[in-house]
């Protein structure tokens, strides 16, 4: 195999560390990525609405946020033709290998950060050695700029390699939001594929333990709610409002108390409270943003009708309006067995790979389930793969990190057990 | 004026004392009612069915409860022809003396009881004096024996004196459930009455004060609730109830956080609470009674109203079915100016009346406003007069009484009132 | 073996189901269990407090209660002398057979009854065979009264048996109430039993199936919840009560929203609301039981804690006390394998078991768990087997009724197990 | 008299209406009063700490908030002797003309802005006439620009005319956040005042109505209530986190709750509802501001002290911890009927005055109540004075306005009323 430097991938992961881009606002993100497979050479790139369906997309920002984003990628890089192509938040990007008859095989790697201020302080490392993101308050806590390049790594691998069919390279955006994997799935480019791997640095595995299949992700629903009501005097007429603020805290109230189900864990939580009425004034408005998990997607929806008939309800009892806007979701999915099998005895060869584990519980959520069911239902096969990374702080955290040394295991891992299943029929 | 002797009327007061029933089965009191109006010579005499509206009854008990006392009132007397005509909760009469052309007076007085266990100790002096009620459990704790006297006694002297008009007595069943009045007002004999004087003992004042008319009776609805869900084992299938306890609770907690109104005082309140599902199974069922007050008729309706709509949206929101039922209902009405002054002005100069109030505010709630409303709609004056009786403690506990001197006080009151309008146009 | 007759034990089962008693109030069921106990030849008999600690006991009836049983039962029997030992709640026996040395095997069995009125239609077996309940209201609708015959049933045979050790037979009472589980076990029989075998009839099992091992009974705990405020009148002075209505309504909106745990399933629920206070009155007092649940004794001991709580700080919140009772409890213990994998053979031999499963889980709560902890922990072995029973419709039903031919088998599978453990070492 | 012009009172009203500063920010107004009373030559200035009590000051911004609008003031005048005296939200003038013998007479306007943003198009007379607010999203929308305007034009009266005595001037801070009275009362300057007048403009009363008492304020508090519990992953360990949200909406729900009070109206609400945890997190944070009014100083502290009790025990029932910090307060105080009467007679034959009305009731709360009851504890008394403006549209609304014609009336009334009571003794 060909696979790239150790440095050429460190160099990578630095510079997208040092710009992050929260969901659906990749824009500098795309363009970098665009860059490298022009540069590489790469038969096809599908930029955004090309990638994904994008009615499909979840809990894109309002036009704001969008266009403060736009012009911020655009202060970075005069590639205008693709900042063109993703203004809207149209981010994301599919590449495409096409190497004639065989089978297809997809990689699926994230490309969003998170809303978090990276840590400055110098037992930091980006911080120390001068990666730390410039996009103040945002941050790759969660290892996708590894993931980046994983899959850039990887493409890079499989291109100077000999096959037969076809690989396919699915940058995915805003994952952080449970946003872009329903999107990316009813998009063009999975019908025809075969096998889908997908991919998650660290987890609080060490460098070297490789984890052949990723299971039992939280099915998962998230979803604004606004009550709308009428304001009045509090002193002078009280009556003559429509309270939002009683809808909303009788809504929460019953919320968390959803029964528990027979058939398993859920989970429900409510956040971003607010009502801006000032205290002498019924509210008219009042907001928030709930979530929901089940451990199959059954669960959620029972914990996510319930939520939804409550919302309503609350906003009967209070004679106000409510209105729900789903703003990301994710279904449970396990990895095939055939693939983790295949993952498992790879990675056991692989240089710098001192443990397999065939199996393990991720507990959160994750929306690459959406890319590895339409696989799934077309009868190809998937698997979700952990590569150990020697994260010092959990992820989410101002102190995430990764042990740079398991970006070229990474790579590896995914490259031999990508070209493995290309050479299969050849 | 004919009066009857003070004695005649404390025996009356304590027999019915004796045998308190509460509303809907006043079953041995309209009995022995009927045979004292016999005894008078009354005209025409008018019971259950025929004295109100029946299907305008609120808050009728069931079969059961109904020939429970039915039974328990036929152990006392062998008037079975007037006990068939009271079965089912039909009690209350209405007595007419019809002498000719004339206005027409109506005195109404009410006659149950209330679920309270008479004091026994020798301070309480129906218990000393041997007249203790003998339907335990049941008391008359608001004086409605003092009013049946005031009613019995008025009508004997009325029936002695020269006049020329109608004079009519309404003896109305079911005052303290609210639950009569609606009944009575809605009857065939209202029509016609001109004047309309209602009354009250007690109320906190002295024997020998007379209010003219008593105003500021509250508004008020009762009605019971009931959640119907379903259940389930809470431990096995919590999911799989409906949980009626959940919408009761869900119900209560916003009911008490209706908005106050700012056209002035409204009240709520919850009583009876039950469930009767074990701890270790989703309630069914949960049931409770509500009411409502305010200070003018539209102001209780509003919290009606509201009350109601959170029982429909707690239904909704666990997923349960909820039913009301109208259980008690009284309106705002005030005295008329024109009978209060003629009251105050006749009061004072009866026997043993050393004060008397043109006016006072009760607090509480009334059914008497049907009455006094229906004879307003029809050009009609009407007034609520308070005869004080010297309580030694409040109404509606165990050790309420009134001193006896006041009966003759109301009874020549409420005579010489009657009288004096009668013979108005004569 | 010398095993009794199936006849025999069909007798014994309607006997005892012909009159049922709930927990504490078994009175008529001792006697009848000592005089079997004294036909068959038992050495010792340890009856009430001589049987378990009577400190320990939870959910025992108030005083009048248990004295309406206890008149009952005297109804039935002249065993006045063990009616002055049960009275006040003493019930249960343990029956000891000592051998000489050896080990000690137990056998616990269960022997209350429940609050059902049992069905009275011809396709209900009891009624057609002429032994429905006596006790209208009450039932063995859990199959206790099977466990009765299956304890007497496999004394019988164990004394007509060869063996060197101690048998010890345990009539646990209040098991439907979890309230006597912990009381024998800190009774003074647990210490020296090496091997502990509980037992459960039916549990949806065709006759023919053993289950060597149920586990999984969550931990449980029940208590009696007692908000205390101040009555007011609802009209007049509603700021002048202390509300328990709405203290028990914040304590229970609260208590359905306690987290869930990352560690595993909990149960929580509200049962037999009840506030007495007419609607016009502030309720001073209000009441509910509440039970919780979890896969494990902290989970369990998790909304325990956070259920009192609520209900502390919603008394706090409005005004009034809150006092709570525990009335049960149960905690998780599961079966150890040595004695599942004993059961498992030996029950595979014997006559008219068609199938044996190893494991299965219960679900619900069980407090013989406390037995099997306390012998655990002196360093014995217990199980807790279930006989199979053909029950055509579900525990606490009013139509649960078990097929009579599992009682021979249950007999056999209990006797050689417990045969085999005492000649282990003989 | 002498008073001033019109216009020059209408050149005042609109200067200080194009730069309008909340509550405790009035730098640059504070400054123009200054300049304003040392252009008429009075005596005595006192300023920010000297006016009235800091300690006292109720709703003080923090350091950054004050910060900002001190640079914005500083934006504007040159004066920094005053801005540097004022810094830290030291606000607020009282202005002392000390002729000697004589009673003591006060006037109280208040000088602060609300937090609304102005209307721009040209119906509304600020926008159309030039004079709109600068200060975006600030506006005097409550008339206090007249009403310093009302100050000053009577001081300049006052200083012109003859009297023996001594006349102050109260330009009181931050009456909207009812932040400034009590701090005013506090202070060093009420001692000595035997007559003391506040006033208010508009009140939708057309120009040339004025009310010589206004009344029956409710008396009012508001506090910021914030909880504080502990984050957690809602997804993996929601028993791990102290729910912050559960404690507010809990509180929220009782507040709303608490119980009618018989001796008059009350009056609770609830705005600036906040938390900021994304909805995957447990919140460690909720915010809100809570007001509470009542018809008496007793109502008031009744439902203070019952929104206090449900904000600390809601906060042990989620295990969070609760703080409150008062940010407005005011207490109920009537006008006293001499001064009534005094006003009602001078204000009919004022120029342009064509209604008095003697009493009227505010319905809302209003600060001034600190300084009447002040005055009336140390023997003199007060009475609260509107003057009509014939506002187009409400109080607090971006339309509002007053008609400029109300000015010179305004002026008028004050300075007669203060004259005439300053002479009473010379």
């Amino acid at each position: 195999m060909h696979l790239p430097t150790e440095q050429e991938l460190i160099d990578l992961r630095r510079e997208f560390h040092e710009f992050p881009e929260p969901g659906w606002r990749e824009f500098w993100t795309t363009v970098r990525i665009v860059e490298e497979l022009e540069r590489l050479g790469v038969d096809q790139i599908h930029i955004g609405a090309d990638a994904l369906d994008p009615d499909e997309r979840l809990g894109v920002p309002d036009e704001q946020e969008l266009s403060d984003w736009l012009e911020r990628a655009a202060s970075r890089t005069d590639r205008t033709d693709v900042l063109e192509q993703v203004a809207g938040g149209h981010t994301g990007v599919v590449a495409v290998v096409d190497r004639g008859d065989g089978p297809t095989v997809g990689l699926r790697v994230d490309i969003d950060a998170l809303p978090i201020t990276e840590a400055s302080d110098e037992s930091h490392k980006p911080a120390a050695a001068g990666f730390r993101s410039q996009n103040e308050g945002f941050m790759h806590a969660c290892g996708h700029d590894s993931h980046i390049t994983f899959g850039l790594g990887t493409l890079q691998t499989v291109l100077k390699s000999d096959f037969s069919g076809t690989f396919k390279l699915f940058f995915q955006p805003s994952e952080e939001l449970l946003g872009g994997g329903k999107a990316m799935a009813a998009g063009p480019h999975l019908d025809d594929v075969d096998y889908l791997i997908g991919t998650h640095v660290g987890l609080d595995y060490p460098t070297g333990t490789v984890t052949a299949g990723l299971d039992e992700v939280l099915a998962f629903s998230r979803f604004d709610v606004s009550f709308t009501g009428e304001s009045a005097h509090a002193g002078l007429a009280p009556n003559e409002g429509r309270n939002a603020v009683q809808a909303l805290v009788d809504a929460t109230s019953n919320i968390y108390g959803i029964p528990r189900h027979r058939d398993g864990a859920t989970r429900v939580n409510v956040g971003e409270l607010r009502s801006d009425n000032a205290s002498n004034v019924i509210a008219s408005k009042a907001t928030a943003t709930v979530e929901v998990r089940g451990e199959s997607d059954e669960l959620m929806e029972y914990m996510r009708d319930s939520v939804r008939r409550h919302i309503d309800s609350a906003a009967e009892a209070h004679d106000c309006e409510a209105e729900t806007a789903l703003i990301g979701e994710a279904i449970r999915e396990d990895s095939d067995e055939e693939l983790v099998h295949l993952v498992d005895r790879i990675a056991g060869d692989v240089d710098g790979v001192s443990s397999v584990r065939r199996r393990d519980s991720l507990g959160a959520s994750e929306d690459v389930t959406y890319l590895m069911r339409a696989v799934k239902e077309n009868g190809g096969k998937a698997t979700y793969v952990g590569i150990g990374g020697g994260n010092p702080s959990g992820h989410h955290t101002p102190t995430f990190d990764i042990d740079e040394g398991c970006l070229l295991i990474g790579v590896s891992v995914l490259s031999e057990t990508a070209l493995h299943l290309l050479s299969r029929t050849s």
